[in-house]
């Protein structure tokens, strides 16, 4: 099978998400890294690639002016500021691109780049982790399949402990540009919080229509909201509450999505991440594992594994083969969500998304 | 030690929580049942007090009267409704109450209860079961000694699947009368919402000064609420979120409270009720585990000991010994947020308690 | 219902395991505690039934004598060592005899016994924690019925760590006993390993037909066992493997068996012992929990109402009702499996039980 | 850096562990496999190389011959009867090896093994699994340390349910090798026993000294050991047990290893692969998070994971770095404690290893 040329933006080395996006092209060996501004720093963009033994670039212009030819395929792994920007330019300039989450700082940005992608020949898709689970997805299938009959409520709760600290101040390079507004658009709720109803929407393929969110900026002077509790209505008159936050000390990664029907409910923790759990309206348990990991069940898998499935996804789309992507209709929601959350923040009303 | 002469209201023979009443008092064997007034229905009322051996009467009002040279304590275990009606008169005959909580149907009961109370030479106290637990007694002494730091944030989950279906239809008792504004005053809320918040008060030691719910009854027809997620301000600036549900199909009867402060965490699950989860800020968890069962550790215990703790601290209390009760102050500040959650939908805004 | 008039011979206030019986007789209030010889120490027995409230006997042989009109069962909770000659006594007496385990000090007393009790027109029961808790009731059931298919092995695993350290050189009361082979007979096998083998047997329906036992005293100077991995050959072909230990330190009272047949397994762990495990051939896990406590299930029960559940099968034996209980052939059973275990080690070879 | 040029002998398409032992070489981007003998198979192995892009050869024998120019190490994944004579034949030649376990069919093919390896100028490697978790090695350390005072008991339990059934009679590939004797040499515990017995002295850092086990075929017909219990004496007076089964029937791949010493204990679990629990002699467990991931905390990783910190290590060895790999010594270790448990199987007696 013929492997995917590609280049990437962002993801120099020393940073974390620019290594795990490489090594998910790398587990399954449909891709081939050839090209890189891994930097805006022009002089550590340059050392990067060298490491990676990659034609590097000072800025992603150049990238995406030189390697028309010999490129399919841009991943862009920048802050969220300049999503949008390199998005659309990869995608006029006919690159097929796969983009990180969120998709841009604002949802005005967003709109553009959706505009663009729409209209646009090449593929695009967008790397929300949590559904490159193989459980996360057997959920969806279940309840789509109506295991759990009329889907009720659902509870998502993604908590994180890495920013209970303004570390931020003292130069730490993911908080910096993270708790920044003009960097990343929004804090907890854009970082973790699209992850949070991207899960909500993804298992039970319904879309979120109103929120009303209580919004916190936790830690003293965070210019960024770092807590949020959001009350939910989804289509179908389904209703939701979502945690997303980043200053319960001590959590590490903690995401878990419950949904109850009215012939059960189906659970999902991080934590136990080859695992589904049912529950019976009698309470009885069941516990499935999964089959689909690279090795036999009794095999934990885990992230990187499920961030390979998402790029064989992009690879399979990108080849004109079936995928489940996360595409322009996926990322544009998420933004409105978020958008809409923090509106009703200001408002202290519910929103519509 | 002298036993406490005690007579019951309520918990007829068939029901579920006079049983588990007496066997609370049984456990420690510091009370002495005598005598009922145990079924609004004469006939039952008799036939139950026939069958445990009691001294049987046909109303409460008999009761009070006939006994007062020989009962101690009236324990009330009546749908909500008639709490304050029958509280109220026992103390005012100088009888010791302790009474099943919520505290009664309406805020308006409530107070009019409290100021009897705190008049009464007799003493009240309630039977909010969680605190009965001996993990969760050490969560709030651990959380008050500042093994946490400054608390951050509070969540509190309380699920149960026994009203997903529409059963007050179909003439379950429990399901009717708790369905039953007019026996209840509140649906999910009053029956374990106060729970849940009571849970939060107890182990920060923080009261809720601000409610925005968004209430809902799932269930079709239903005329009290079933399903709520309540965002929370309580003292010192912290936030919180609760959820009650009663309509989650095949949840027994979960119940988590987990607490965030800047130093680490503390969580409690009701289905590992022997045990406290403290979190440090790098992520290792610590499990404790109960030294203060009535086996040795590693013995389980449960609700049955639980709620004896609450009857041997009511004993402890009523004898003039120290013991952790919950009274007349802590009673109110349940319903006033109860109400103020209620209010709170309505009006769509977020409501003073 | 009539209740069981009883006198307990053996503990006195300030043990455990009295308090542990007199709870459980309460819990379900099928028994009257009347009289009791509480202790071999005339002055602590007599003091133990006045804090009791009950008629007290400076030994059991003047109780035996003078209660006979006044009780029907008599409770012998002493050290292992008495509780042949107090046993037979009793049911000579025409007493009923609730035993704790294990049976007796050494095999020719457990036959002895024996003897007489299936000789007698009185009731012999034991109290084998573990046979009390429903999900092992349950367990045995769903074998019984063949729900796993053919069973092929069985793994029990017993641990604490009370004995990690020489405490009965410390003068801990329950140290110095256990590990006296005069008092006790045998160390972790009897005292421990009695309930490992017990529950092998049960659960499965299956005798334990040959032992071959790596038996250790891991605590320096120890007088016995303290320590003992052991295969296991039962009927119809099962192999299994039990380990019980009391020097595991940190190990609380760590109990878990798991079955496994050709159609799936079972399992059951003391942690959580409302809950029973059903693995099937795919490796899809299902967890049933408790139905049948005392409160509905999700309300956690646990030890003391495992003991309450023995003590009533026991009132309803005597009362001549149907029940589960731990009688003469599997008291015996047990004793003939820890003396194959003790002799398999000195001889080094396998050891028909 | 420069990467390892590699050929791989057996880990044709189609095969399980082939693909596995490739996902783990790129993952950490180490290695470039560039040539193969990939089955036994002229034609499998042509076709496996081709579909991989790497230069093929019919025979292993011609491969090495080939490509000493070009390839520095050989992968040996082939059935454990030709591991001897490939191994010896590609170090003869002056190529690395990384060796699939276990090291060989029989005791005299690992001692034979053994013999060229020690003399040889190049580096020789194992690939059991287990030691690559980060967990496991932690667990080590800290057991190393001192963490846990004196080791006392050690208890692994290793099982699996696809042998449950005689699938090697309906040609499953991996079934009807692993249980031909000519093969595999043994069967349960050379499969996975060895990788049982290796965590028991990985993690203690204590040779296995004397073995009791009870070795049985469970599956009707069956020519291999399908479960074992093996009693254990280990160095410095440690005792312990190991279970290792393939006929569990819905075990997926169940492996735990716990060790007490005298000052706690330390317990690691298949199924929670990134968390490694200690327990204090009061009962209190902490369960510490891997950090070592290549995602930060909270973000699970496995299986291929694990395996591809073997390579990297094997990487690192061969490269002349600092590596914690599995080697020679390690290896006939392994096979001389599977050897004395079959051999205490045919005696009935304690083995020495």
């Amino acid at each position: 099978m013929t492997k995917i040329k590609v280049a990437m933006v962002g993801g120099g080395i020393g940073g974390f998400i620019g290594e795990i996006h490489r090594m998910a092209m790398r587990l399954d060996d449909r891709y081939e890294l050839v090209a890189g501004a891994l930097s805006s720093d022009a002089k550590r963009a340059k050392e990067s690639a060298a490491k990676l033994g990659l034609r590097g670039y000072a800025t992603w212009q150049e990238l995406l002016e030189k390697e028309k030819d010999s490129v399919d395929c841009i991943v862009i792994v920048t802050p969220n500021d300049s999503h949008a920007e390199i998005a659309i330019a990869a995608l006029q300039a006919d690159y097929h691109v796969v983009l990180d989450k969120p998709m841009t700082r604002t949802l005005e940005e967003a709109i553009s780049l959706a505009a663009t992608a729409v209209t646009s020949n090449s593929k695009f898709a967008m790397t929300y982790t949590y559904t490159g689970y193989p459980m996360v997805r057997q959920m969806r299938e279940r309840i789509l399949n109506g295991d759990i009959g009329n889907i009720r409520t659902v509870s998502v709760d993604y908590r994180q402990g890495w920013l209970a600290e303004p570390i931020e101040n003292e130069g730490q390079k993911q908080a910096t540009w993270r708790t920044d507004p003009s960097k990343s658009g929004s804090g907890a709720l854009g970082d973790i919080g699209s992850h949070a109803e991207q899960l909500a929407r993804f298992v039970t393929g319904l879309a979120i229509t109103k929120v009303r969110g209580d919004v916190h900026s936790v830690v003293q002077g965070r210019k960024v909201d770092d807590h949020a509790c959001v009350q939910l209505e989804m289509e179908q008159g389904v209703i939701g509450d979502l945690v997303c936050s980043q200053i319960c000390t001590g959590e590490r990664n903690s995401v878990s999505i419950r949904v109850w029907g009215d012939e059960g409910s189906l659970s999902w923790n991080h934590n136990s991440c080859d695992a589904l759990t049912s529950t019976a309206p009698d309470g009885t348990e069941t516990i499935s594992y999964c089959e689909l990991n690279r090795a036999p069940s009794g095999h934990p898998a885990g992230f990187v594994e499920a961030f390979a499935n998402i790029y064989t996804d992009c690879a399979n789309h990108i080849q004109g083969k079936e995928a489940t992507i996360i595409g322009v209709e996926d990322g544009l929601a998420s933004m409105k969500c978020i958008h809409a959350v923090l509106q009703s923040q200001e408002s202290q009303t519910w929103q519509n998304v």
